[in-house]
């Protein structure tokens, strides 16, 4: 059986697992791929940690063991790179700056398969690296970007290509969804349930892209390459993330028989794609307000599949490894047949503003009476359909209500609040919160 | 680009859906195979039906439009298989005997790939069909004959390649769930339910393939040949249906935070493979306890990935047909590289009686005092733990109760029965109902 060497680059949580399992699962690997899966060698900082947390024997480590300083480590990566003995490399080195994009770059161009977990690289550059791997002829696997092991991108090309795909929703972080999960299960406030996350290893010390709703945008900036052929960068997208819920609009979730999740969202209207990441109210009948804790999820609709969803793990070091040998195992098998450019389109791409959705719109207001009148009557006066009206949450000399309109756009809502403060500029006591009501 | 003819045998629900996918969407799919899918002729009995339902042009059918004969249909049939124009077949003509069982070895003796959403076929004679296959380097697909619309095939043989699969639990049979659900959701017995079904179009007019398992075993027979290697037929799987859950047993399940689906179960312990279709109690906790009405979904445990679930539509003209075309994308592209012979194992398989699980046993006995005891006593005795004893559903002059065991074997359980038969034969109203209660 012919060899395929691989090298893999950074031997923490991710690349350790994956050096664990080509070395368990050799034969069974050899055997779907029809190649002799070899693990070659491997290129960390500290051997002697990867070695000791995965057992891995330290000959498999350039620099027989050593410890290695920045310098060393780079000069075997491009080692590594020109070496004519490796098929695949493995990059888990992670991040997104000019010396990882110059590795995988340079990975490809030496006619190199490249397999990565690195999500942000992706969103920001995929354009070039993508790029880059078709004019090599060499392929690039990226399974485990997005939400670790479900098998989503797989999916996505090789299992929907009999079809055409309407919409994609999903729970693509695990660390808001564990914090929204706590804060609905166990009455907590933001704070106590980011505490709760990062004493659980649920969240870094530092969560900001978990929180914010950056670390869904580049897996949904990907999904939407995939599934829709745009090339988007994560700030065409309207991103919120999840700093801004607090304890009464988790109540006032249930109340109206829903949960709200940290959604990415991207749906097809004829020619036109829209997408955000947002918390969203998601219904009850809506299997991704079942999805709870540190799981994620991703619902797709198709023209003529229909409704699909996909639930697993969206972190963890074997998670994460399992669809990297995936990949390798693909790659091994049909490199020759496969193709970098996937579903190619002439979609336009369009502002979250101009799309329409059912929203929520919470209003914390001075508490005289006329204030419901006022504002619905401004809301109504911008062309939105009102489904429910709260009931008025009294809250100290405050009040806070909420309205539930029927599909309208961001455009007319935003005029509508305009409207009320320039007619009325004491009755708001704080911008009004804007969440979108999912199906 | 080059040319992949397409001819399709039968073109009622499914086959014509795959008709008019490969016609709309002709450019798309030949971008994803790089070749030019191209749907070449069609072998229908009574063309003009097919051509009204899915707006078919007369001329892709054999006879040019004419109603034909049995005789006139094999003919044609025939023809198409000796063909050197055509690459790939889609049977769509549905039945296990030999006369299909020739057709689709003929497909593969003469050179071409077949693709099939024939579950009973392939539960029943996959072993000859895919040697035939191997033989003559052809493939074979069938992705539409385990849950439509779910892309299981494929993520057992291409996503979940980096890994090593631990159990497949699932409902794979959308007409008694639906009938379960409504069961529950209306409070309705099971002809009602069952009535309601065949009014809405979820049951056939004879149901029995759906109702007693055999339909959802001949789905877990191919899965556990994909995940496990091992050929089965269903005569060596324990296969219990839904036609004797009453309300009493969808009461109590909700009582223990259950519901009951049939499910498809198969485990790998070390060595071992074993697998059961069988109404189960199911935890509220558990993903399966959620799917409700015709959908189907599918629960995979990984080594190293964990929990899966894949859920979608398990039936349906379009829904089927979508991942048949995914199969001839697939085809198109890889065959070259793909291999028919899977994931090869040792295991040995065993019979349901020697598994352990925990169990549900609801006893009907009569309703005198001290049989509680007598009961507990005789299981006890046969080294069952058990974990709770319902109260007592006092029904006329019966006493109904239910024992939840900790994990037993069936063995244990039929000797605990025997036992109290033998020793007080008045005891026991009625067979004691047995049901797994999963996790």
């Amino acid at each position: 059986m012919e060899s395929f060497n691989i090298a893999i680059l950074g031997c923490g949580t991710v690349g350790g697992g994956v050096a664990r399992i080509l070395l368990d699962m050799k034969e069974d690997l050899s055997a779907r791929s029809s190649v002799n899966i070899n693990l070659y060698k491997i290129v960390e900082l500290c051997p002697k940690n990867a070695s000791e947390r995965f057992n891995l024997p330290m000959n498999l480590f350039c620099g027989n063991g050593k410890d290695l300083t920045k310098e060393e480590a780079k000069k075997f990566i491009f080692e590594i790179i020109k070496s004519d003995k490796i098929d695949l490399v493995v990059e888990t080195i992670g991040g997104s700056d000019d010396f990882i994009f110059d590795i995988v770059v340079g990975i490809c161009k030496s006619k190199k398969h490249l397999v990565t977990a690195n999500k942000a690289l992706l969103a920001e550059k995929g354009k070039d690296i993508f790029a880059a791997a078709e004019e090599n002829d060499v392929n690039v696997g990226f399974e485990a970007a997005v939400c670790a092991a479900i098998p989503i991108i797989r999916t996505l090309k090789e299992s929907f290509s009999g079809d055409s795909i309407v919409s994609i929703s999903g729970i693509m972080n695990g660390t808001s969804n564990y914090i929204l999960s706590k804060m609905q299960d166990e009455n907590l406030d933001f704070k106590d349930a980011l505490k709760l996350a990062q004493e659980g290893g649920y969240a870094e010390a530092d969560p900001t892209l978990d929180i914010n709703g950056y670390d869904a945008g580049h897996k949904l900036v990907i999904l939407i390459k995939l599934a829709f052929g745009l090339d988007l960068t994560i700030d065409q997208l309207s991103v919120k993330g999840i700093e801004n819920i607090d304890k009464e609009d988790i109540d006032f979730a249930n109340e109206i028989n829903s949960k709200i999740k940290l959604i990415c969202y991207a749906k097809r209207i004829d020619s036109k794609i829209f997408a955000t990441i947002s918390p969203m109210m998601v219904k009850k009948n809506n299997f991704l307000s079942e999805v709870n804790g540190a799981t994620n999820a991703v619902r797709i609709v198709n023209k003529y599949s229909g409704r699909h969803i996909l639930l697993g793990k969206g972190a963890g070091s074997f998670e994460t490894a399992s669809s990297i040998v995936a990949d390798i195992v693909f790659i091994a098998r049909y490199s020759e047949k496969m193709q970098n450019s996937y579903w190619k389109s002439d979609f336009d791409f369009i502002d979250a503003k101009h799309f329409i959705f059912p929203y929520i719109i919470t209003f914390e207001t001075i508490d005289i009476p006329g204030i419901t009148g006022l504002i619905t009557t401004s809301v109504g006066q911008q062309n939105i359909n009102i489904d429910t009206v709260s009931h008025n949450r009294h809250n100290k000399d405050k009040a806070v209500f909420s309205v539930a309109t029927m599909p309208t756009t961001l455009k007319q809502i935003n005029d509508a609040i305009m409207e009320i403060k320039n007619s009325k500029p004491e009755v708001l006591l704080s911008q009004p919160k804007i969440i979108p009501i999912l199906y």
